[in-house]
């Protein structure tokens, strides 16, 4: 079959099963049969369109680029011939899905949702998310590797860390604002990059950009956004965004999409380097196999391998896993916008980062989605205070991962962080639209104010280490690079 | 309209609306449209009177003077025309309220209290405040910001710091006597001053005053007591009292408050300096969120702002956020009573306090309620012996927070505090009025009395250090006034 | 009214209400009107019988020479005139009070116990206690001081301590036998003297005095046994006991008794030390709240005072608060048994024991029932080995408190005791006579014996610190005798 | 009787009682009187027997050498006559027990699993296990001794490791292979030997067998697995196995077995050296006393003593308990193969093995059932590090205990150990066949994977400390061979 030919549906109609199954996007005609069982969405959603037309519901999750990003060329199999449809193979076939009872993807009714104004903290938004929206929603963007033991301890070192309060500081007039790599914000905070946000709203990282722009804050737009990224910065003319690059297998993609990042205006390239792997996300992974267990095409049981393999298993497969340390010299020589290591964990690590002279460091363990038992975020502040306090001088250094309170914010600035990253509580405010994610940028701000005023500072700037306690953690972090008493393997390695 | 002039009640029932809402307390009109979104009781207990008289409903809850110190003059806006009352217009509108069902200001019934004989410890006392006491009454006593973790801290770590007991030492007489800046107490224990008593019993500091003359402790009265000084201090005569300051924004109103306290015969001014900003309350918070959703003028869906705000979240709007150290040289200029600085949470804060020579320190997070994660209060007598022991010899030491047991007050009595402050536990004693409040001293002072009985000493010159084991504390306090191992910032700043 | 006068029923039923409350116990006539609210097993049970004779039900629970010994003489009012008794005086009230419903002291039938082969460790026996005993049997023998904290920590802190077991020694043969103060038993264990045991069995201390020599241990016999300590002894005729004593406020009875505990061939007297004053025992406390809540001779509410009080809280009223080290040589002067000191809790005291040359101290904190937060005891040996180790060398070292296994016997073994103490699970074994306490005494040896095996060793000589791991305790041993970092008093007083 | 003498039917059917009973195996008569009340199964399955033929019922859960190698030969009683059976004898007598209700041995029906696809972790398998096994199979599984602590610290330490991943590292290629003992493995793992596999699985040990040979893991056969040796090794011919050794009392057998060992091909010995005493098993312990409660037999309330004794207490009652270090060079004499020391939880033994040139050791607390509160596995591997980091230049070292994911797997080899045994959850996933065993296996590997690229390793031979932070552990770990301040005895002996 040659790369132009036009494909009749009837011909479509032969690949319609889990071993041979194609579908249309946007006229163009894909074999997804090796796709679908990666498929983060899990398979049924595209076995649903085994040899159908899948645009509609392709548009509802993806940009159109995606499609291209991830599947070889040689799944391209030609375009749709328009002439040829006919009403029995327009008819879409999820209308025969959503008849069949509870739908994992079914949202709750908007009504359901309290009003916006009773939502007072974070927890209540993601409370509100994971009562009102789907189970796979919930489950994709609250899950976390393996024992979830990275997720829920970036939160709770949080709290274990305490605050040494000043009195009798003229506290009148606050000032939260500050600048991530010259840039004001009103806040120092910034959303991080995520996938599959329009999951949760169809204007997903739109709405995010307008409510950035409206309360002062960064987006930081992921390579695999839901809208096309000239669309989302759109929202936002004249408000500075970041974004976020995995790099991918095929170099050549990865120096467009950077070239497009400068072209539209981006500020900043957060290179993410802790997704070698893919991280075992469990909740998520039961959702795809409890859909597994009877084939949509066919309605019987399917012949299922062992594996499990939830929604983000398999996300990514496109990332480059043998980038190294010598493969930032081909990543500056492209672009003259600062760079941003994300997902850097330990000491060493970071140092290395300075070395290479890159502008700045986001640790981060992923919000605990890739390693598990990877450190706590806030710890690894800590960390470089006792084996690199050098760096601080030397490029940003920023934390995501267990933020919930504008109080968070301010220990992980007095420990050294020039800003914050927050993600999935961003998608859980973004269950109320621009709106929500607003609201939620107002109420870290007012717990931001009021702990400076009673911790006694007016401005950022005087936020410093001493105005906290880490004597609860401080056992916790490494004193050496290597490990302190094991000497039997030379050292640690480069 | 002049400030003189008499305003008839046809002109008040054109303010009766949220958007435009005026109130008469004592024959006085006032202007509330702007403070009722910020009332501490919630707007709907200022809106239900829109138009109307509200002086008994204020009377109920608060002193005479506190809406003169709360509403700026401009809201004044001329006196009743009292010959202009009819009938209507005189109806009290809460009957209304009252008659629609559960209201979360109702108190349970008397008879639900179990007999006093039958409350054996504090934590008695609690408990059965939260079943009988108002949802609000309770949601306001026990409620802390945010996390609550700081209210939880006060009391978890005295249960962390154990005795050391010495047997065979004469203990057949047992004196828990001492004195508190040179004024003679029975016990170490002062009752901490707290906002709004008067909601859990009529009586409120007048109950509390009786019961510290009774039982031969003292009480510590608030800015913003529930009734006029002068009449509680007036419940026990040749009584010793003391006096909370918040500084207020017009010092000039300050100045006259502590004139008046030093003509009334307090014994000392206690300083709040942990209250530039507002804590963060938020089970308060959630009962106003509940109430604003209907209006209760319009009987229509509220038109609320995002914010949810509870009953303390504006109090104290009139504070003093400016107030400095070198402020201290102008209140001691107004009084020679002695001054102690209440809410000192560090070593660096106590040692300015002992060179500005004030007469006292209570070590005090505001129960909780102020700055969550700040330090456990007990642990701080613990930071002044390492960083600044001089503090003992040269002014009293206090501590309040977290205390449930006479053998947490022999425990802070050992680690150097001089006397202690007990608050949320009097308001729950308060349920019984002034015979709960003795009942609740007597079972202290009995614990305590077992306590040095078991513990070898037979009066509180005899506690020292030597008597507990912090061991499983010890860890947590700082070893320096800035943070151990950050090098990157100069140095803690004053 | 003479002393030797006879009292008429008549005059008897003048005194019959809690204003005025008289009692016949083996026809002599007393007057508890002041004992009554006192009264360990609460009010109501001497209430009932006020105006009456009380004998039988007093034989339930107490020794004779019990009433002699808590109540002074002025209370005996004469003999009881058995001439004038008839059948409605003589008639048994507890009759009434039975009728009436859900008795507190009322045990389960027997049928309710699972059979004894069914109890496979010393967690069992208490389950069913709690559950087949009356309410106040377990609220007596369960309770502890206040928080209960030492109580728990007594036990947890053992499962804190870990074996470091030895491989490829010769265990085939296993010996668990030693000597307490030149004493041969099977088992380094001694049943603590307890007080009430006849609440769960009426043979109570003769029951565990049987099963002590069948089982080759040593019972120690409480100073308030519930049998005569003649008949107990007589239940194991050579075998040796050892006598716990509290020295009575009249010397003379201390003297007495022990006088008497020589002639009845006792081994050793342990001085209880940490008893000069009263734990308060709150589930205890509680019950009797509830019953007063009524009174039982005329049927109203009952005009109660505002503090509970106890089955323990009133107990040993009649011991010596102002005993010191120096009276140590008054009873030294007494005897030549062995002089034990129970009740020791710091390395100074065990120093003082040391230099006043006693035979042996009991390391103690009356399983946590007079002073809350006393360290718990297993953590003892650790001070002794950090501050005295010298001690061992001269005086035999006892541990009680916590013991559940036959593993927590060999790590205070190792850790430096000569036997242990066990109270409270004998109470619950005896809940099955005496057979009960031998089977807990053959489940401990069967424990013993192999955990012996399991850690390398054959005898318990060759118990020793290495074969424990003490690391997750070892933070929590005060490292000097006062406090690390308190400098600002003097020093610890002696 | 002569002991080649051949019984009639009517003389077994004599000795049908608790008191006095035979059984038939294999047309060998034993009395196995003394034995039934020790029997691992409970006594109730061997009484069913009392007088018939045993020899199915025998067959389902032994081997057939296991009835000589447990019972004195002194119990054979000859040759059962088969010309005397008769239709009533030979009627299998469990068929009244199943009959009779709620059967523990019962497993529930292959139905009730849920798909194997479905597992997706190791805690699924015991899951499943949990609900579809007989409760007596999954508690003699589960179950560990008395407190199980040892069992619950086992898997918690590992979640108290924590990693510190390495970023821009070439992770394309993962390799999980690596040797043991010189034999190439696909994944550094081995499952550990285990009694009664055969009760979840009639294929047992060989489908361990087929599935180690599948995924190119090695098996440890137990002495006393449940199918012969030579039948087992036969389901993966040119595949390495193990052989774990308990020395029996007659060393003859133990010779016999290590040639019969070495003659099939068995590639090493595991000689267990921390069983000389049994643990106390409970919750096994408690089916065995509900069992006997009701006498099989006759149906009359079993005369029991006292003690209760599970399905392990009484296995093992061969293994020789006067075995020592010297008599490793006995073994060592009767084979070339290498020998691995199974159940070394100090550094001092761990030492001593290496001195007595060993060619492994397994670190074990034998899944903590058998002496409860040994260390947890994992620590020993730190302990080795702090007091004798040489063993791992001499000698390799293998852990087990508590080894649930992948990333368990990487931390113990971070921590020094060649390979990992895992037993418990080959037996959970044996409950699903050689398949079940698979797909352990390759979750195992899956998982490993994961964790490698996301640390940034692309092989084993780069694992090393300082990929792991310990901080969280680290003062557990002691640090001398004694204790560290008890100075009293001489030292720790050898």
């Amino acid at each position: 079959m040659e790369f132009s030919s036009l494909l009749p549906t009837h011909e479509m109609a032969k690949h319609n099963s889990p071993q041979d199954c194609w579908i249309v996007v946007d006229d163009e005609v894909w074999d997804v049969t090796a796709f679908a069982p990666q498929h983060p969405g899990g398979a049924s959603s595209i076995l649903n369109y085994a040899g159908r037309d899948a645009t509609k519901a392709y548009a509802e999750y993806h940009a159109p680029s995606l499609i291209k990003d991830n599947l070889p060329l040689s799944c391209f199999k030609g375009n749709l011939d328009r002439s040829t449809i006919d009403k029995t193979w327009a008819r879409d076939p999820s209308s025969n899905a959503a008849a069949s009872g509870s739908n994992p993807t079914q949202a709750q009714s908007d009504e359901e949702k309290p009003p916006l104004h009773s939502i007072i903290n974070s927890y209540d938004f993601e409370a509100v998310a994971a009562r009102t929206a789907s189970k796979k929603t919930y489950a994709f963007y609250s899950t976390a590797a393996t024992d979830c033991w990275s997720r829920d301890m970036n939160e709770s070192m949080y709290k274990r860390i305490w605050f040494r309060p000043r009195v009798l500081h003229d506290v009148s007039q606050i000032d939260t604002s500050t600048t991530i790599l010259g840039n004001k914000v009103n806040m120092p905070v910034f959303i991080c990059p995520t996938g599959l946000a329009r999951m949760i709203h169809p204007e997903a990282e739109k709405a995010l950009g307008r409510a950035a722009k409206a309360t002062g804050i960064i987006e930081v737009l992921s390579t695999s956004a839901s809208h096309p990224v000239e669309d989302i910065v759109a929202q936002a003319p004249d408000h500075p965004f970041f974004f976020q690059l995995y790099v991918n297998r095929e170099r050549k993609k990865s120096e467009e999409v950077i070239a497009k990042a400068e072209r539209l205006g981006f500020k900043a390239i957060f290179v993410t380097v802790d997704a070698a792997g893919r991280g075992k996300r469990e909740s998520d992974e039961r959702l795809v196999v409890d859909e597994l267990v009877i084939n949509p095409v066919t309605g019987e049981r399917a012949n299922t391998d062992k594996k499990g393999g939830g929604l983000t298993r398999m996300m990514g497969s496109y990332i480059d896993q043998s980038l190294t340390w010598s493969d930032l010299a081909w990543i500056r020589s492209l672009t003259t916008l600062p760079i941003v290591l994300k997902g850097i964990t330990t000491a060493a690590d970071a140092k290395l980062a300075m070395q290479h002279k890159v502008d700045g460091i986001l640790l981060s363990n992923h919000g605990g989605r890739n390693l598990d038992y990877s450190p706590p975020s806030i710890l690894l502040l800590l960390e470089m205070h006792k084996l690199c306090p050098e760096v601080f001088g030397q490029m940003e250094v920023y934390v995501d991962g267990g933020i919930r309170r504008g109080g968070d914010i301010v220990k992980a600035l007095c420990l050294g962080a020039k800003a914050v990253g927050i993600g999935r509580t961003f998608l859980y405010a973004l269950n109320y639209g621009t709106e929500g994610a607003e609201h939620l940028v107002e109420i870290l701000k007012d717990e931001m104010e009021s702990v400076m005023k009673l911790l006694g500072i007016k401005d950022l700037s005087e936020c410093h280490p001493g105005l906290v306690n880490t004597a609860d953690v401080d056992h916790l972090i490494p004193s050496t690079e290597g490990h302190p008493y094991a000497k039997w393997r030379p050292k640690p390695r480069l």
